[in-house]
């Protein structure tokens, strides 16, 4: 694709500084870019790159100032740069239609409009909705829900009447609906509960490679519309995550818990179970939390702590071996004093 | 299905308080619950929502106090509620026989009682039992056993020569006899150790969804009987999981490590390797655990250290900004102490 | 497989101590070894063992004393024996040639010496080279390289433009290329920007079950030569591993962070993005890195601290209750001294 820096900043509502007839053919990082790619600057950490990059042009936030550069400012260059990429590289998926080679059982609904590749399975009582694709290896179950516009990567299973939203992205190898944890006795009979509920995920969310998403013991566990989820996270039964969330990688959310809108979460951060953490809460990587959190705390730590609190104790922990030696020292020069006291008042 | 208090009752081997004629339909949660819905109370926590809930009846331990509600007592209703949910919600896979769609290599023993869904393989030298059900997409490699009554779900991939028992439930994605990771000279020539063991599950396990269990470098990795391992869990060669363990989502154990019988594992935790982990122990979620533990004891925290022990730590630990402050004052009132004695020494 | 111990030690480069025409059956481990098996000590704790084992010979380092027992004298037994596995346990994959039942598209070039099982999909404008085994349910997405000698297990997936070296070995549910993590606006609009980068894993990688690594946004995520990665491992957008690495199971490590060579790091361990590990690091399990790390260093943690400061700060983080209570206790102290001197002034 060859757009001039003009065409784009219509296209981005953007303002061009410079030769705004300079043509672009491709977009790389400030690093690798070269004669004919655009780049961008998306966090300042990345402003003293500006001078070296050997891109034709960057976008750039206002006021950013950058002499002999050409450059296109816009009021968000990330979302801007994801706007742009979606032009220059469109998906493609390489096939479409409904595959004879998809297994495709009596009695399931499949819109003509879908694309279902080869060696997909959709059992009896499913729906795949208009413009949905199915890659290979995917499983749906009987009686599950796809809705429009979806993509199911690669070796995605979807257990038996699971709801899948619209413009929902599953990527390969996630797990939805598979049996919740819960037995009785645990660590003695370990008597089975069958888990009877489902998993509902709505419009717009994405879920990353492996992520595992459990169906409800009874009722559902429910996704909110655009949340996204990353890589090997694990969804625990009837967990509720509020909508606009962000789950990083290799998280665990036990039971139960309940997210409110906007939560994010970082990598290798869990939840026990029955918990409810408030709209807007942010909770650090590597993170325990073991209780409820309100809105709009930021808390870090195993157990948890608020951000505040956790610096101050971080500090003190590195402190401790020197907080060890002046304790033990000041155990000394105490009883040095009081000898020095009892002796003085002896003397008296 | 519909059933009256009485019915349900005699099932249970419960006793029923109130209206024996009261038609259940469904079984709900305490929340969600209405008329013609039984409910139940697991959990001592939810003993305050019974007044509330509109369920036609209740399923409690003894002594529960509960005017105006139907109740059927029950030793444990949470035991009871799997017993009814499998008779509430029978287990249906929508296929049975052998599919003439599944690649089945000659040479390969599948019982003609058996399920095998299309797209499924199976491959030579493999036995699988009767009643097993075998999903699309399952890989089942050279010389795997499968015992009776056991469900694969979509994409479970047994490598070759695993043994897996009876009533085992395996959730999608698992992976079953991958290599170990053993490597001479690691960090430098990363020299492969070939891993020529085998994986041996035991009758009445469970393993959630996109867990891995590698198969030993000699010799076996084994989970025994009625061991139920949650979702992505990583169990490493040679590992051994004594019977009734309960080990919960995204768990790691290192190889060659030992747990004992009813060992119960919170998420998130970890365990290095080449350790023994004694009956009954109980560990935190996201500890670490790096030195053997014996039976009975229940350890929290990274590195692990005894409960006890742990919340003392804890609390110190929330109180270690003000304990550096307390250091600080004293170090200066002492330091004040001591000026004021020398003064008083060389005065006297 | 029959072999003496004389052809043993010549296969190997070794010398024999004691009975070198002992015929040798099997390889087993030193506590299950018998009558015609040889055995190893890959490690020192193992010695005291020696005495005990029934195996015919064992594989030792220079030294080893072990009367009436017949010794093979190798410079590395660990590496000997995986030598020596290769020998008697070739590995076999059952199939040869290109199965009429794989779905390969039309413009996919597949070598005529490569191994594609029945249920493979090879995309069109994939390439697959001779010598590689492609398992059923394995996905290749369009204009996916795999180069030569590699193996796909069944139901790894490939996402599309990946690039995959010779010598690769990928286990079941490894997940190559999926989308990175990158969303304007997160918590808000959680807007996608599309990912449109690769990934590049270079020869004589092994990469564990159920292990994701991610797409970059733009340019290349790029595992190196020889690295080696456990099962369940994160690999997120644009990092880079250095050769000859070694990352343990359930490692998370965040975008753009940069690994050097010979990076060893411990299971669970967490890496922050956009930052850069040096050659020959070891982080510890279970730790979490959140800055720079200079080559050689060995960091514990979380957050991460030198290993010699990690072992200062958790000897008095043990000591802490004993701590609070001597602090209190000197608090009491330096107050009645402190009454005491007042007291003896206002006498005085």
């Amino acid at each position: 694709m060859k757009m001039t820096l003009a065409e784009i900043a219509l296209f981005l509502g953007g303002t061009v500084i410079g030769a705004d007839d300079t043509i672009i053919n491709n977009i790389r990082s400030i690093e690798e870019a070269n004669e004919g790619d655009l780049t961008f600057i998306a966090n300042k950490k990345y402003l003293k790159k500006l001078k070296l990059t050997k891109a034709s042009a960057i976008l750039a936030p206002p006021q950013t100032a950058a002499e002999g550069k050409n450059l296109i400012i816009v009021a968000d260059p990330y979302a801007a740069l994801g706007k742009l990429l979606t032009l220059f590289f469109p998906l493609e998926h390489g096939h479409s239609g409904v595959s004879p080679d998809a297994y495709i059982e009596d009695g399931a609904i499949v819109s003509p409009g879908a694309t279902i590749f080869p060696q997909a399975f959709i059992s009896k009582g499913a729906t795949i909705g208009k413009g949905t694709v199915i890659y290979p290896g995917v499983f749906i179950g009987n009686n599950a829900f796809i809705g429009e516009d979806s993509i199911l990567y690669a070796n995605v299973t979807i257990y038996h009447s699971c709801i899948i939203g619209k413009r929902v992205i599953l990527h390969s190898g996630v797990v939805i609906g598979a049996d919740g944890f819960g037995f009785a006795s645990p660590g003695k009979d370990n008597t089975k509960i069958p888990q009877v509920g489902f998993v509902q995920i709505d419009d717009d969310v994405e879920i990353g490679a492996n992520t595992t998403i459990d169906r409800a013991a009874l009722g559902r566990t429910w996704i909110q519309r655009n949340v996204k989820i990353d890589n090997l996270v694990q969804i625990a039964h009837n967990v509720v995550i509020g909508e606009n969330s962000a789950i990083a990688a290799q998280v665990g959310i036990s039971g139960s818990t309940k997210l409110g809108k906007s939560v994010m979460v970082g990598g290798q951060a869990g939840m026990v179970g029955h918990i409810n953490i408030g709209d807007g809460v942010i909770i650090a990587a590597a993170s325990s939390v073991h209780k409820n959190i309100k809105p709009g705390q930021i808390v870090v730590g195993s157990p948890q702590v608020s951000h505040d609190e956790w610096l101050k104790i971080e500090a003190c922990k590195l402190r401790l071996p020197r907080m060890r030696v002046m304790l033990e020292e000041l155990v000394k020069k105490v009883e040095y004093l009081q000898a020095k006291i009892n002796k003085s008042s002896n003397e008296g």
